[in-house]
């Protein structure tokens, strides 16, 4: 029943709220408690949610298991209640950050796979899995989406999906290509970061 | 043909597409006809649309029947009509749309039981069909959401679909559980406004 | 394969991924490749994406067909590669744009009516397939919908959509309903620009 791609799910899930959350009580008009959770809640379902109604694969994992919205009300609790250590931690949340964004890139292409869509679309999805519950975060409350201003982030994900892609065109077993793909989006990510890179920008 | 749900649902409809009009045509921006038919529109439609999106509920209310899309046209000439007599009226409009999501959020969280989501799912889908369209009215007019900003108001929702749940887990009879929502929610809503009570934010 | 529907919906496809990618590289923060990439990928495929949410019309046509994401693809190359000359061809690419939401209008109608939506939810829908990616391209930008500003614009698509719905009505063939529909909506753009009109406003 708790098989680890559902325990990795849940646990995303949870990651995804508490960055929704924190975020959101970071600004002074939403942080009241109806503020704070309704962020997280979006931030923790739009990705999926947007990659499943896009592949028109129903019930929606949260409409369908209530443990989705138990993990979402864990990780507000848990934003809420530990925030000031929380802030402290930052180097913590980051290498959680990567973790969820690498785990949700793959479990979005293997989805994609599954249900027979063209690799390049796969691709897309995942990425999209990843990043979209952010990008719908930030426009909420109203900043420059995440993905547009940070070090390459999405770009990471692009990455690692096609990777994953392209070990299994060439036969690759599963296993193998989902432990690439996860590797490589983090070690672009970590990267990235310390290095402070960037994508090269037009003049 | 015109049951009492279908006639509330109607009704709704034409009383978000009024918000959303009336909203555009205090805007500089939007207060050309197109401006003002299309966010009045997009009010009408956003929640139900989202929820039944969600659902995997086919085909949409408004893409099925005409009725809808013409009593979205009826609220979207009322508003620019009489808009100087409304303007008067904010009292009278309060009342419509604290009833407005009473009985969209009764209605969201009963249609998600009947597709058989879990009681959890089926009150974050009641509130969302009851506040959402205000969410993209007020993104779409590069506001903020008026959910974050406003007294207790999606709480409202969350506390009244709660309460059906609950009454209906514990077996009370469907017109009683829903009374009991509806009133909940614009009591809490009334109450609210009454003495402007919002809720706790954190320091 | 290559009919000309076809052939118009990915010519389509490329020339909106262009007025995406063209607005990315025209702003400070998105103008990485990320930034550009993302949307234009996003202005293409938005308005027929939502519409097909809406339809229940499944697999979307970029997640089954890669030519789509070609096609997104080659456009974001072309507009980064040519930006300087493409920034001489504003009136050029004012005719794509004309072409292009007057075909995306009147394909999206009579994808809804082949569905069997009801008539005037098939001019929305034909509408929406036409402006919505570029809503989200605003949105996304951080502007106010072009929609909102532009001399007559959704206006023309709504135009053009009833004029199809109404001759198919009276039995007039396809491809006539199809041409009028289409010379409608590209002359009132035209006419509109070239004298400035805008829709009436409130005072």
């Amino acid at each position: 029943m708790f098989s680890l791609p559902y325990a990795i799910d849940l646990f995303g899930t949870l990651m995804f709220a508490m960055s929704g959350a924190l975020a959101a009580s970071d600004q002074k008009i939403h942080r009241d408690w109806f503020g704070i959770s309704f962020t997280g809640f979006i931030t923790a379902i739009g990705g999926g949610t947007l990659r499943d109604i896009m592949l028109d694969y129903h019930p929606l994992a949260w409409i369908r298991d209530a443990n989705y919205v138990i993990a979402i009300a864990l990780g507000v609790i848990v934003s809420v209640a530990f925030r000031k250590v929380l802030a402290k931690l930052r180097r913590t949340l980051f290498i959680f950050d990567t973790l969820g964004i690498s785990l949700y890139t793959i479990l979005g292409v293997q989805k994609s796979l599954l249900a027979g869509v063209n690799p390049l679309a796969a691709i897309m999805l995942g990425m999209f899995s990843a990043v979209f519950g952010g990008v719908i975060r930030d426009t909420l409350l109203n900043e420059t989406p995440l993905i547009f201003r940070k070090e390459i982030y999405a770009t990471a994900c692009l990455a690692g999906a096609s990777l994953y892609v392209i070990m299994d065109y060439f036969g690759a077993p599963q296993p193998v290509c989902s432990m690439s793909g996860i590797v490589l989006i983090a070690v672009i990510r970590i990267v990235a970061v310390r290095f402070q890179l960037s994508l090269p920008s037009l003049k």
